[in-house]
């Protein structure tokens, strides 16, 4: 039986309630300077507090080794397990900005990039351009229409934006054309399979479309194209935990990922203490919490130790009001590792942190990558989390007799 | 290949001696005076010495989170995965009273139950009766026969009853009458495939004639049935392990489970002490024993914390007699954790103990929750602890050449 069947199985509804608090990137590795990592240089009296009087571990978001996207480190998180659910980019994009796909919808994830006379690659994000300069482009290439076929853009974020084909007979198994670096040409997009083969024409000519329309634009003069997929179908949250859940986060794509198993997404701001405001109003409304903070991990993706720091102490600063509302189970943890010395994902286990009633505590006191080594909590996999959570809920019946 | 099958191929036999010792229901979590557990309060200088020489972990009987009841935790602890290999609970009480079921037999698990004028239930346990109020009423209503299938109804121990169904045609795939509440009627006995239908009218006929029959009776007026299952076919014991093997409990589900897997079953008498005088009895007949100890479960389901304490004591107190036979390996743990504050089976991962001169000893010298996080067997499946002890009792081959 697979664990979200056994899960689904043993999960009951009850009045206690549970918060999820995802720190995006959480996990380091030592700075060369201090030798400490950046949750071992911030000042997190309330973190630490919660590790007193709660269990610790280290959770490995895929396996020993791999590194994880996004999608998957958060899909671990909420107990799907990322090697058997999959979401390609193109529909976590759609779903993080409200669109709503339709079934048989295709959807691709885009960059605006800019491109050389030769056409090269020059810098695959165009120069990070604001959201509103690339809604402008959108507009510039929304509504072609090929063969039947319509091609919608939608800005998201930055240079991002998705591309829906919608149409009949399209298929997802088709290759980017995004090469993920610079300095070469983008790719032709190719069919996966012979059913793929039309989508891949429809495709192609979009693209060739977008070129002529882009060309003589400063901002950005073409897109990048990844990830197409469908919208896949997933058991719910609500059928797997009993779980009436809400979603605070102000990143599209966590947003879509938590719509995608039945999540509800709370309107919040763009600032920590906008997203603990969000916690405090609907805090009677639901009975899980999927909280999530990003500023940790683009801090981490910019090789910014300092601000990782900073952004740890921030989230810190929090948890007294949180802890106000009296959850009965709170989980601190992220859904990968980003050392700033790395500069990006990593596939260090994450520091994970439970506090209930009743947990059994460990002899952690501070709430760092080198002390969770010991917690009780040992070394899990990022899809026992909610699993332990739901126990220390008293959510779950026993197994057998 | 299942960890049985890698077991049953590398196994074999030898002179050397196991003795598993099962405390039922062993962890706790801290109580909320004292911030320790029950084994973390108890005077146990035998099992820390047995700690302190051999090497220690925590076991998860099922998986993170999941609870588990005590035939799919004693079940793990002797290699069986509770996931693959199920026991139906009807057939575990008839195996637990010797009571000797045919191919074709359908048992269901029993309680004499109250219900009121109104046909609710008003007591699931009919104020938990003795065995021989029991006994009584069992004979009332044994032996009853309906369209040539008989009836056969056995007192278990308390308000607990088997009943078997004995005939031709019959299919174990039905619900429960129980419905493990009070306040609401006994459920109807549905048939779960349509090759059941023809046992749920049988079973359902059967219940209104016990209705009648106990309607007047003042210590129960009703029974209640859930578990209808048929005995099922696991590898024996001696095959997977070449052991010859010897069960020491005095619990019938635990003496029926044992005999299920091929164990011997010995005699033995209601005391921990008189557990140990038929360990001491029979060491020389048998390369394998288990020694099962259940009051330190019960005392943790009534939420006793100082019983749960004494038993643990009484328990470790035994020790330097067994110690004296000199087994070769000797396991100490628990089928899972019933924290007193809890009163019930919980999902908190479970200390365990292995003691051979073939063992890796680690640092831990107390054996008790906290110290076994940072044992050397670490967080380990219950399923393993077997082949651990296999190991250091030099009964297995190695793998490959």
């Amino acid at each position: 039986m697979d664990n979200l069947k056994l899960i689904e199985k043993l999960s009951k509804p009850s009045a206690s309630k549970i918060v999820l608090i995802v720190i995006d990137g959480l996990g380091g590795i030592p700075h060369h300077y201090s030798n400490k990592t950046e949750l071992e240089i911030a000042r997190t009296p309330n973190l630490d507090s919660l590790a007193a009087n709660g269990i610790c571990g280290l959770s490995e978001p895929i396996r020993p080794g791999v590194t994880p996207g996004s999608a998957p480190g958060h899909l671990a998180l909420f107990g799907y397990d990322p090697l058997v659910f999959k979401i390609g980019r193109g529909v976590l994009e759609a779903l993080g900005i409200d669109y709503h796909l339709r079934p048989g919808d295709i959807a691709a994830r885009g960059n605006f990039c800019i491109m050389n006379q030769d056409g090269l690659i020059t810098d695959r994000r165009a120069g990070r351009i604001s959201t509103d300069e690339a809604s402008k482009l959108c507009q510039l290439i929304d509504g072609i229409e090929i063969d039947g076929v319509k091609v919608i853009t939608r800005p998201v974020k930055g240079h991002r934006l998705v591309t829906i084909f919608r149409g009949d007979d399209l298929n997802p198994e088709l290759s980017d054309s995004d090469p993920q670096e610079t300095g070469v040409p983008a790719r032709n997009i190719a069919a996966l399979n012979t059913e793929a083969t039309y989508t891949a024409s429809i495709a192609n000519n979009f693209l060739a479309q977008v070129k002529e329309i882009l060309y003589s634009e400063r901002a950005a003069n073409m897109i990048l194209l990844r990830g197409f997929s469908r919208k896949p179908q997933f058991p719910s949250i609500a059928d797997v935990y009993k779980l009436k859940a809400a979603a605070i986060a102000n990143y599209p794509m966590y947003r879509g990922l938590a719509r995608i198993i039945g999540m509800e997404v709370l309107e919040t701001g763009q600032t920590e203490q906008e997203e603990l405001l969000t916690l405090q109003h609907n805090y009677g409304k639901y009975d899980f919490f999927f909280v999530h903070f990003k500023k940790t991990d683009t801090a981490g993706e910019d090789g910014d130790f300092n601000r990782k720091v900073i952004s740890l102490e921030h989230i810190d600063d929090l948890l007294p009001e949180l802890n106000k509302l009296g959850p009965d189970v709170i989980v601190v943890t992220g859904d990968h590792s980003t050392p700033a010395m790395l500069k990006g994902h990593s596939w260090h286990p994450v520091p994970v942190l439970l506090h209930s009633r009743y947990c059994r505590p460990d002899k952690v006191s501070h709430f760092s990558e080198k002390d969770c080594i010991n917690g009780g909590l040992g070394r899990i996999l990022a899809t026992d989390i909610m699993p332990l959570a739901m126990a220390n809920a008293l959510k779950m019946d026993k197994f057998g007799a």
